[in-house]
């Protein structure tokens, strides 16, 4: 075989392994927005047989060779970065046992099933029962993956979720942070305190009246509802695939801030799939670059454009017409609603968290699972640890497991390696949002108008087009002309809440 | 190899190509009931890989030999009828290049889109353009299993919905309806034109409303909500996979029951994938006995049960309940509800018939795919042979394509050979409801209590829970002590309508 037939072989093998993963998206959507209980044993057999077709195809020993005799090839850049990036899957898959992957894949599922009860009945031995298979499992693959990687067991893990990605690197990150926020929340938490109370809102609005004042913002931030759709879900996200990205949100009677940004959010990483280079459909190269830039363009918009004073002028009007209430009503101002939603509180809730507060919940998240993967950790004493924890970083202790060390998915699920991400996000949002405003001055008057067309085509020149021709840390470079640093997010921190 | 392992390895393959076929069923649901129309595109690529993939399975040169194999083992009763299901699964896949399967699931599922717009704008023009590669297709596929099964070409594709069925059989079948029908309706027109006038109904109910009064009728059937859920599509259907069946309906806001009896029709589909042998699930022998087996669950549920005079004494005061009005209304007794359910009216639409006219869209529709596949009938002259077609049989002529041969979904996606089991379905539901009114002589007050628990029970004895182990035929005769035949559908519409 001539070294391009090799190539073009392996875009087909992609390009399948692509689409397969793609139904199996649609059919995780369908899970968490759609399925009854019932259909979970067998929805677990059809996802765990998807997931070993693609391992199939990814561990057939021809791959090797193919690889190998491509890289002879004369390709183009983005073909170039495209063989490079199947390589790393290549290496990846063939770093696990079809075995591990299916085993992993079914007690995931059950563990899931597990946690969902546990939570709800504060269950700690239920879960803790049904996640010892998992952790096992997770930490074979750590194991198999730091091996080929040449990198850490935990390492090898967020190398899945945020490709490149080093301890050294988050280590100094997040010492950098810890060095600043807890002076910053304290400075926060005293300003807000002296500040007239806010008028309290006593008026509600059911969730189908959100659901479309919801829809109606994000179809104006740019979310297309002819590619995507807006469910509801206990734990919001982005699902489905480029061309029909299925977000979900939840909703609060009498909060619709929960609903707004919770859906502002996900709208974030929707125009990120959505913006993916089309031409590059299916293949590697045309994938997201990962999830922390993932999180940096769902924050961006949650956190940056939207959370802003500017953008709270042009909500405002909307808000009080959905609650139908007079624009003299002060707790609906728009500066008595961009406070509310910039309001500050240490809380026991990662998803409830404020931005200020939120890398404390990721640093516990953190060290626990450097600590669960090196078999410093074991379950039983979760419990313990997470209380400790919380009380180191936000001065807190969870009475119950439920707002404890049972609030999150990502570990029964076996998704770990995955928080870091979250902050590499929130900290890249902060970087990329200071360089669009650096070429557009007059970004606020352009949010105030609910026009995020400027936003909308930076990132997709700089970021979303990209795909994963550049790692994360070029990219980064590339976009903003510097390196990824805590700089702008605290410079962001301290003019949103100290300004 | 040994013939039990051989044996062993086909149940492990089929069990495969069941959870792929599993996805697809939930990524064919997605489509009708949720999907926005942007997913179109890639999701047609999604459902073409998968269908790849089990053609993939299914010819695998290995196969031949294994069934070869397999069958000198020392196999149980349904072991034998598994395996001889495999080998008919196995026949039909071979008879079929992947080329041709790829290609008619692309060509089919730009037809359904194109189709959905056609019939919307009443476009003939566009819609054959898109058919013609699906004709073509299909016709080539009908050639090829014909020829492997030593039968007509549209026999072959007949065979893929109701195994074993010939033209002979539909056609003597039909042939005997055909004396029967055209006299009866004639006598029933003339005595609902003697009855007194059906007191007007002026009352409508929201769709969220019609909804929920729906799921608690349902329930009361024995519809586990816990393993499926009801929606809404334009066109109603019975989806999903046996733990977790996926039914739509579609709601009329001045006509209670277009959802609900549309509702209980895919209530019988259901319960008959819910019965199915558990033990044997996603193995050839474990699936449902053909379309025409499952038409007649869902007919016996909509028609002979719950269309009956006795089941409305149990629906009337549901229904008054839900729409808040008193007993004594006369336009919502049970009488009357149950009156305008049977009423009897040729009309243009299939979906909308009533049972007395349905054979005749079913008739017509047999004549004309007969023809296509026979290359006597261009698709340029569907129009005039469907309005011929109608005028014949019903003696109507429709003045739009979109109340003509645009209205089913059917040819669009390349189904051709399923309609005959709509009508197979309904004379066979009145001869399993006749044996079951036999053993249970006290039916109707079981019915006016809305208890279905003897009905099921039978049917889960005598159908469901014996999946594909007999043909069709053999489960009739071993069910009702008779082969199939359309007296007891005579029978029963002489009953209903004459009486």
């Amino acid at each position: 075989m001539s070294s391009s037939a090799a190539y073009k072989g392996l875009t087909d093998r992609y390009r399948r392994v692509a689409l397969l993963g793609e139904a199996a998206a649609v059919l995780h959507w369908d899970w968490a927005a759609m399925m009854p209980d019932g259909g979970a044993a067998r929805r677990t057999e059809q996802l765990a047989e998807l997931e070993l077709l693609i391992h199939e195809i990814m561990t057939d020993p021809a791959l090797e060779g193919d690889l190998d005799e491509a890289a002879t090839a004369d390709l183009g850049a983005w073909e170039r970065v495209n063989l490079a990036e199947m390589r790393r899957r290549w290496t990846h898959a063939n770093a696990v046992p079809a075995k591990l992957v299916t085993a992993l894949a079914k007690s995931a599922a059950q563990c899931e099933m597990v946690w969902r009860e546990a939570r709800e009945d504060n269950n700690f031995d239920a879960f803790a029962d049904a996640f010892a298979p998992v952790l096992a499992l997770v930490r074979e693959k750590a194991a198999a993956l730091g091996a080929v990687l040449g990198c850490s067991p935990y390492e090898g893990l967020i190398d899945q979720y945020d490709p490149g990605a080093r301890e050294h690197e988050i280590d100094a990150l997040f010492a950098e942070l810890q060095t600043f926020l807890p002076e910053h929340l304290e400075q926060v938490l005293a300003r807000q305190s002296n500040q007239p109370a806010l008028p309290t809102q006593v008026l509600a609005l059911s969730e189908e009246r959100q659901a479309i004042l919801a829809q109606s913002i994000m179809a104006g931030v740019g979310f297309e509802f002819s590619h995507g759709r807006l469910d509801t879900s206990h734990h919001p996200f982005c699902g489905g695939v480029s061309d029909d990205v299925r977000i979900t949100t939840r909703y609060d009677a009498a909060d619709l801030s929960t609903g707004l940004m919770g859906g502002l959010h996900e709208t974030g990483h929707a125009l990120y799939e959505r913006g993916l280079p089309a031409v590059w459909r299916g293949q590697p190269v045309g994938d997201a670059c990962g999830m922390a830039v993932h999180e940096s363009q769902s924050l961006l918009f949650e956190m940056q454009a939207c959370r802003g004073r500017a953008f709270f002028r042009h909500l405002a009007p909307k808000i009080r017409s959905a609650l139908d209430v007079a624009h003299s009503v002060s707790a609906y101002s728009a500066e008595a609603l961009h406070r509310r939603a910039i309001q500050v509180a240490p809380g026991l809730i990662r998803v409830d968290a404020d931005e200020v507060t939120y890398p404390f919940h990721i640093f516990l998240r953190y060290e626990m699972e450097k600590a669960l993967i090196a078999g410093n950790l074991a379950i039983a004493d979760l419990p313990d640890a997470w209380r400790d924890g919380m009380q180191k970083h936000l001065g807190l202790v969870p009475e119950t497991h439920r707002d404890g060390v049972l609030q999150d998915i990502h570990w029964p699920v076996g998704s770990i390696g995955y928080f870091p991400s979250y902050t590499i996000g929130a900290v890249m949002a902060a970087q990329l949002f200071a360089a669009i405003r650096e070429v557009e001055p007059d970004l606020s008057s352009q949010l105030e108008a609910g026009d995020f067309s400027s936003i909308l085509a930076w990132l997709r020149a700089n970021i979303h087009g990209l795909g994963s021709r550049y790692s994360r840390a070029d990219l980064t470079r590339q976009a903003t002309g510097r390196p990824l640093s805590a700089d702008a997010f605290k410079s962001h921190l301290k003019r949103r809440y100290l300004d």
